[in-house]
């Protein structure tokens, strides 16, 4: 952990040298990574704190093992031996750490220091990562895991330094689906300005000029076109609760949330996330497309952020034709949302929920400060993670 | 195969009537359909005389079996049997059917009639199917699986009409990637589109001012802004090729084809498909993304129509920041292009290709009457299935 004792050449950015097997392939492709802790000149190495588990991964494990924490953590702790990171194999999926930055190459053109605290906004399925401490912290029943060890940053890895006004745990949950309300916030802003240019028959035969339940926004406001009505699957979690709030200051003319129990409701209610909720199972395309429109549906824009298998055709028979589902959920399956869309004629434009896009942490923290009803929603249901 | 002896209540569109296992679900999530040949009021009987694999699938079962005859016929024909449909339980991908219509329902809103030649434009994976012969004129060496039988059309499914100008096996070969040279015109025409209202500034900087190797297109009609860069994946294939000239006559500056072997990029120059041609293993990004790069990349929008695992890295890499990348392969792992993106810090929109998109089989029927070198690369690629 004293860092290299000789200058190395220089890494790449996308950590290919950091590959042992198979060759020549990336990181996240990659079934084994180097994690030594000597750093090449343009990484940096990270005294890590805390793990999050992606949710798809994390209930995988729970699923395999039982859940206990003894099989919790040597499930963790032999995926992290045998691959040099925390890659589920499962499911593909990782997600994030957080940590104190423990030296930066002279190289490394992240802009961070020694004592920096920060969280990797890429995924543990391609950042070299070794476990010291056995888990011993970790009962094993969240997503977040209290971890000692090191972590290593590429020049091309992206990592975001904790804010100062915000608990960590807070900030950590958030950051670690900040993808989607960014992506969110894009594709409603790309239907505002795509509306003026489509000619108003093409979309109005799809929906009955009633639309009850949604209170339009923004409809008046210049003759603008009021915006889409967006569907937010999973309105209650993390990156259902975020992406919400996003769409509605995007500009969406009405927000549906759709969650799977009362309770949820209740919750996504009281935080003020959508102009409607209701109760479906989003498994369920039949069921799910009719508690849509009853509250005011079809969606113009559909976001997945369930992470259950089997919510493609659901996804696709609640949007409009002509609309957009974004899928977030690394529980998702190319070929069944692919061929649901076929199989049901269903002209809608599918997008794999991209964990990258330029602001996202900056813009999901600010949600976070404005939107109380989403804070205190992380705040309760993450309250014994937030460390 | 008399038809219904009775009235029957009226069918879901969407086949839900069909479904035996899980209860609910949609045709094409479903474990087991009924393949009755009874029709209910809106559906259509088709009587079978050729499968298209699915390529992805066709792999599979060929690499699973050995790829003889025999086994591949028991291989098909057990999937068939338990299922009711031709769905591969490995890649969840089917193909498609051409047949005779059998018995229209009354209800029917598909505008067929007994005797119409057709092909279908939904997936094996989501039709009902009985096969009666055995699948004994197959010798498993070709997607295109002679075979007798029937198969059920839903109201929503979609068929198209035979052309009588064209060969039927290759209107059925065209037919059935037909959804990806439409679904490469719509975004090469979004690109068009958005490229006016974009900052010059936002994109220039991707790459340096010399374009080498693209003939720069229509770039002085008007004033127009040049079309986009379109790299192609796979552009010897089927959906590659069509794709290829899809996206030259949307109006692309450059269209750049990617084959594996010299053999292909003869043949890929040979039909005129594409300004330039590079060999590259579409598996391994960082020598895809150079290839890319040395002729005229990176691509502001990449068509992925290779059939193998594992190129989602580098068609990501291979675009420029901004840009697009279209999955059509089944082989499509979402979890690796989600997940890849972000970890290449990549702010590339990725699409699921849609199999549907209205007026799909026209336009590529379209493209393979105005190309001849499309269509000759389809007749001697085809040649001994063309029937």
């Amino acid at each position: 952990m004293t860092g290299s004792r000789e200058r190395r050449p220089g890494g790449s950015p996308l950590g290919l040298h950091r590959v042992i097997k198979p060759a020549g392939v990336l990181p996240q492709a990659a079934w084994q990574l180097d994690n030594g802790p000597d750093i090449w000149p343009d990484e940096v190495r990270v005294r890590v704190d805390r793990l999050n588990l992606d949710a798809a991964s994390f209930r995988q494990l729970r699923d395999a093992t039982g859940g206990g924490p003894a099989a919790m953590r040597a499930a963790v702790l032999e995926i992290v031996a045998d691959r040099g990171k925390m890659q589920n194999p499962v499911t593909g999926s990782g997600g994030m750490l957080t940590g104190v930055v423990d030296e930066a190459g002279p190289d490394s053109p992240l802009g961070l220091a020694a004592g920096d605290r920060i969280a990797t906004l890429v995924s543990l399925s391609l950042t070299p990562l070794a476990i010291t401490d056995g888990l011993a912290r970790w009962d094993g029943r969240s997503e977040q895991v209290p971890c000692a060890g090191h972590a290593i940053l590429f020049g091309r890895s992206i990592a975001a330094v904790l804010p100062g006004d915000l608990p960590a745990g807070l900030a950590l949950s958030v950051m670690d689906v900040c993808g989607a309300p960014a992506l969110t916030e894009r594709v409603v802003l790309n239907a505002l300005l795509a509306r003026p240019a489509a000619p108003a028959s093409a979309r109005s035969g799809d929906r009955g000029p009633g639309v009850p339940g949604v209170v339009p926004r923004g409809s008046g406001a210049g003759g603008r076109p009021p915006g889409p009505i967006v569907v937010i699957l999973g309105a209650g979690g993390k990156s259902g609760s975020l992406s919400a709030v996003a769409a509605r200051r995007a500009g969406a003319r009405g927000v549906i949330g759709v969650v799977p129990t009362a309770q949820e409701a209740a919750a996504v209610r009281a935080a003020g996330l959508a102009d409607e909720v209701v109760i479906a199972d989003a498994r369920d395309p039949v069921g799910l497309a009719a508690a849509v429109q009853s509250a005011g549906g079809p969606a113009d824009v559909t976001v997945v952020c369930v992470d259950v298998p089997g919510c493609e055709g659901g996804a696709v028979l609640a949007t409009a034709q002509g609309g957009t589902v974004i899928f977030f959920s690394m529980a998702t399956s190319f070929s069944a949302a692919a061929l649901g869309a076929e199989g049901m004629a269903a002209d809608v434009t599918m997008l794999i929920g991209n964990g990258y896009v330029p602001g996202h942490a900056d813009l999901a923290l600010d949600l976070i400060r404005a939107e109380p009803g989403v804070r205190r929603l992380f705040e309760t249901r993450h309250a014994n993670e937030v460390g």
